[in-house]
């Protein structure tokens, strides 16, 4: 099926992982987490176990390094049986603030890409996650001068998104997202009538993974890498 | 001086301790903090390094309940030169979630006074802190469709306040805030020659304190409560 474009005005683009590196941090986190706590337990256990904290502790902490940290903590005070020592304690805290510190490292050609893109489209940035850190890492990336407008949400359904296109006057027919999580970038996009564009990045966080059942049928492109684009839009 | 308010259009509010009840809590928090780690230091200590902690990992952390536990934490292994035990930890996390999970307690005529001044202003709320939990405020709070527009910003300097002012096309001399800080609700506007309206609550962060010299000679009004505002808009 050929994906026609010719309508689309406005592009917003998901931040961690589409324009800079991110979920990598959390994957060395975990692993670094693993090794603090190997003692009492398999470093597989420990990572499903963190997991399942996560999820449990979303609702209220909500997507972002310092929920992240947070339930860190609780899941080595549970894995331990309360026996953790205090220096494991701050080293987790520690693994939370060289995350918040991290340079942001921005993915092949994305520079390139938004400056040609903001030629012929008004571009805007949407994401989610704390948004301090998400303001550092747009002002460190140099690359706020491309976006007309920076939306951090708290999540990514599509509700959130039907309120953004409102309150920005946009149409959802004139509007593509580029991201590269199917649960949160692209699959709401479509369901709300509006287009989107996967672009994979090489880690997915287990939240956002989908099932092929969920994707079946519905009319969205996956591409590589971002300057792909290009061949489609310009 | 007489402060004339005629050509306000838009009126922005503070939420937390203006809209509602949230520094009290702090300070609840705080307190049990200090009970948990009344073994190792006065109470009095125990807050006063608590504060600077807090202060420490401000540019780190942000403003909001997730950033004040993880300093908590980080402030009982130190002051117990890292033999504070699990449970304290665990009971450290536990403060958190009770501050999350508070319902919303509106502060007296909050609802009258919107419903009176939306039907000759446009009205916004402009509050910092963490974006999860004052979008799950306001929806509890049942306050939503007095307003315009939400706005979580990071912090609230006048350069924040000029962007937002600049982003939503409103004109500063337009513009009336009404907040319960000093600091963050009050004089930066007056610096970016918007108004303000000072509605002290009963307890301010020792961090949004200013002194007499910061607001010598600055025009804002101040009063009791805000239905108060009534008096001069309407």
């Amino acid at each position: 099926m050929e994906i026609d474009y010719s309508n689309i005005k406005v592009i917003g683009f998901d931040a961690d992982d589409t324009l800079w590196v991110n979920e990598t941090y959390f994957r060395d986190a975990e692993a670094e987490f693993g090794k603090l706590l190997s003692q009492f337990e398999t470093i597989n256990q420990i990572d499903q176990e963190l997991f399942k904290m996560e999820l449990k502790n979303l609702p209220l902490y909500g997507y972002g390094i310092k929920g992240f940290v947070l339930s860190m903590v609780e899941m080595a005070l549970e894995i331990s049986n309360n026996t953790v020592s205090n220096n494991t304690i701050k080293a987790i805290l520690d693994i939370g603030k060289d995350m918040i510190n991290k340079p942001v490292e921005l993915l092949d050609g994305v520079e390139s890409v938004l400056k040609t893109l903001s030629e012929s489209y008004r571009l805007i940035v949407i994401t989610k996650g704390d948004l301090l850190d998400q303001e550092r890492k747009l002002k460190q990336s140099g690359l706020l001068d491309y976006f007309h407008h920076i939306e951090v949400v708290s999540d990514k359904k599509e509700e959130n998104y039907s309120n953004l296109l409102n309150h920005l006057d946009i149409k959802p027919s004139e509007f593509l997202m580029v991201g590269n999580s199917l649960k949160s970038d692209v699959l709401p996009l479509i369901h709300i009538k509006a287009q989107a564009i996967h672009v994979p990045f090489h880690t997915t966080w287990v939240h956002e993974q989908v099932t092929a059942q969920e994707t079946n049928g519905k009319a969205y492109k996956t591409v590589q890498k971002l300057s792909d684009l290009l061949q489609f839009l310009k």
